[in-house]
């Protein structure tokens, strides 16, 4: 049905027009672009909105930029009146990991997953209007099938489909093993969009075989096939590696402005593009008029850049923060304050740490009560924000500046 | 636990060392040896019987004698005081096979099932105890388990291990589908020996994967490992493929007597032994005796496989029927009523089919009407027996010999 284009008229065919460039607007690969565009198409005949699904996973609530990739596009459609299915996977969150291996797949208690569901939606909030949202939990339905539905449902899927993934293939070639029920977390995803009939779901590149199952499992039950839309996965700090907790390479949405702006300056300038293109509400337009005043140097990378870092305070903290952002980078790190070259340092300890073991650690003082003194004289700044509290602990990114003295500067690597 | 032998008296290890004689006489292969010998002496010490475990597939109720290989094993071990437990397999047959391809897996109902086990039940009464058998639908706790149960289940075994299989193996190799469903049979097998704490389960060499998933889901689940004891595959009267139904080459044990003698006498001599040891009540001692007899050549191998033909007779019938079958096979194909040399045709037709299209079939008769006069006449026969009903339909088995009047003697092969 969805291969079929209806029949418009003019004022019809602009829209769909308008709604595809921005859709389509820094996405990696739709699966297939057709269906995409005739579903936008039907929906605007029959005036009746698409649903959108986005799976997550409920053990890791801390959102950061890297995430809002795929919100904004969320957004994107939320503001052309669409509808978002968000789905919490709660399912696999409560059994937890049956091998009791994976640290990532900890067992979750009902109130963890409330928790980390209503964190999520805390900072989401800030991107989508989540009173339109609809909320799904996917043990709803997945608790319920039982182990005949369990044989009815793999008997729609074959063993050498499931070898294909990346991950699978890779293990089995390398002898590594899989446990069976790990074939069924795909099977879960795909088993969600049948249930809420879904239109489009959305994810990053390394999504594309779980999204994919939405569309195989949606035609074997003889439901409308979902399109994929994938997005590409936003690097870090760092430049290299995927923006994720674990790498410490992240700016999370509800950091505070003057750390969020600085970290925003950090990341390298080819970069600054993609994060205008992903993370930010610059118009198609706008990051065209942007890239061509880069490439004929009109506009200097460290301008754009501070552009990017005050864009970024903006979208989470208003306007006037940016703005003291701004002005509190410019004071700290342009005049003068800061030297050009900072030495670098590689940090080999643990990640999360108190900021007197860390001082320190780093052989900046000789003892824990000297740091202390300093500390306690306002005398310590991490990416230019003062450390108040002597007893607490810091997190450590990648290109973090630690500031003693007016003179004593550090950029840790890790 | 099974690993420590127990301390046992003289008298004590001269039991152990005679059951093991028995049941180990014809197998295939133990795995282990040294655990089944361990259990056997606790349950000697503790005075406490075995539980032996046999799966039973609920489609396919009509026993030959290829099923009785482990049936008669079953039966040496009830002798023995120890408990059979049957288990039929009713759970995936009420699901049948959800891709709806295989013939060999159609959906069975609740009746369907029960008359299938009745029919199996009437059967093994012939060779083993029913009334002291235990019974088990697996139905009973597989149809209880819900997805988490199932992913739990699934999470302690890996899809290398099941790829092993030999048939998934060479399925992968051929690049010819898996589904993924079809993994959870043997899963099932194995929780079965779970439920049960079956001590021994038994099958032929082609079951040698299934029943050791026994012993890994009970390791799994902290049970003590059922032994694997399991048997050869009895070749069919061909000599060469397996005994089954669908090969026609086949001797059930609910044949009439003189059938039942005729196709006995229709083996190739090498599978003589074979015979003996693993379908007949002969003990040890007079197998290797009779080795010994035709081996010196004081038995001709003719009069060892009348002794095989009466026997099997004996087993079902009893001993007067198997003297009558024996002599009237003397009497139609020893007394010079049957030629040396039967001229050999091939049938390429269905194998299930009327006795007057059969004889036509064959050119014995020029027409319909003229086979039925014959018949009416009561002038045929296959493998000795006369046909009784011109309306009759006939199922051909390989070797079959059909004789028209007196001289005319035809052999078939399929």
């Amino acid at each position: 049905m969805t291969n079929v284009k209806p029949t418009l008229n003019e004022a019809q065919q602009i829209e769909v027009k308008r709604q595809m460039a921005i859709y389509t607007q820094g996405v990696q690969e739709i699966i297939p672009t057709v269906e995409l565009e005739n579903k936008i198409a039907k929906s605007i005949l029959e005036n009746k909105p698409l649903k959108i699904k986005l799976g997550l996973d409920p053990s890791a609530p801390d959102v950061h930029l890297g995430h809002t990739v795929v919100l904004n596009k969320m957004r994107q459609f939320q503001e052309n009146g669409h509808i978002i299915q968000l789905i919490i996977g709660d399912f696999t969150g409560k059994i937890g990991d049956p091998t009791g291996k994976s640290v990532a797949r900890k067992q979750l208690t009902d109130e963890e997953v409330k928790h980390n569901a209503k964190t999520y939606f805390e900072q989401f909030a800030k991107i989508i209007d989540m009173e339109k949202v609809e909320l799904h939990y996917n043990s709803k339905w997945l608790s319920k099938l039982n182990f005949e539905d369990v044989i009815q449902l793999a008997g729609k899927i074959t063993v050498a489909r499931l070898l294909e993934r990346d991950d699978f293939e890779d293990r089995i070639s390398h002898g590594k093993p899989i446990s069976l029920h790990e074939f069924f977390y795909p099977l879960m995803q795909g088993y969600d969009s049948v249930m809420l009939e879904c239109d489009i779901e959305l994810g990053g590149t390394d999504q594309h075989f779980n999204i994919l199952m939405g569309r195989h499992f949606q035609e074997k039950f003889g439901k409308e096939k979902q399109v994929a839309l994938l997005m590409p996965l936003l690097e870090g700090l760092d430049g290299v590696e995927k923006m994720s907790k674990s790498k410490h390479n992240y700016i999370g949405i509800d950091e505070q402005p003057e750390e969020m702006y600085g970290k925003a300056m950090s990341i390298p300038d080819e970069l600054m593009v993609k994060y205008f293109e992903l993370i930010t509400d610059f118009t198609p337009d706008q990051i065209q008029q942007l890239k061509e005043q880069l490439e004929t140097g009109t506009l200097h990378p460290r301008d754009a850049k501070m552009l990017l870092g005050k864009t970024i305070v903006r979208m989470y903290h208003g306007a006037e923060e940016a703005e003291k952002a701004q002005q509190h980078f410019i004071s700290v790190f342009q005049k003068g304050a800061m030297p050009e070259d900072i030495p670098v340092v590689k940090w080999e300890g643990a990640s999360e740490i108190g900021i007197i073991e860390f001082l320190v650690g780093l052989q900046l003082f000789q003892s824990k009560s000297e740091a202390r003194r300093m500390i306690e004289n306002r005398g310590v700044k991490l990416n230019g924000t003062t450390v108040e509290d002597p007893k607490g602990k810091c997190t450590l990114t990648e290109g973090l500046i630690v500031q003693v003295g007016k003179r004593k500067f550090i950029k840790i690597t890790l």
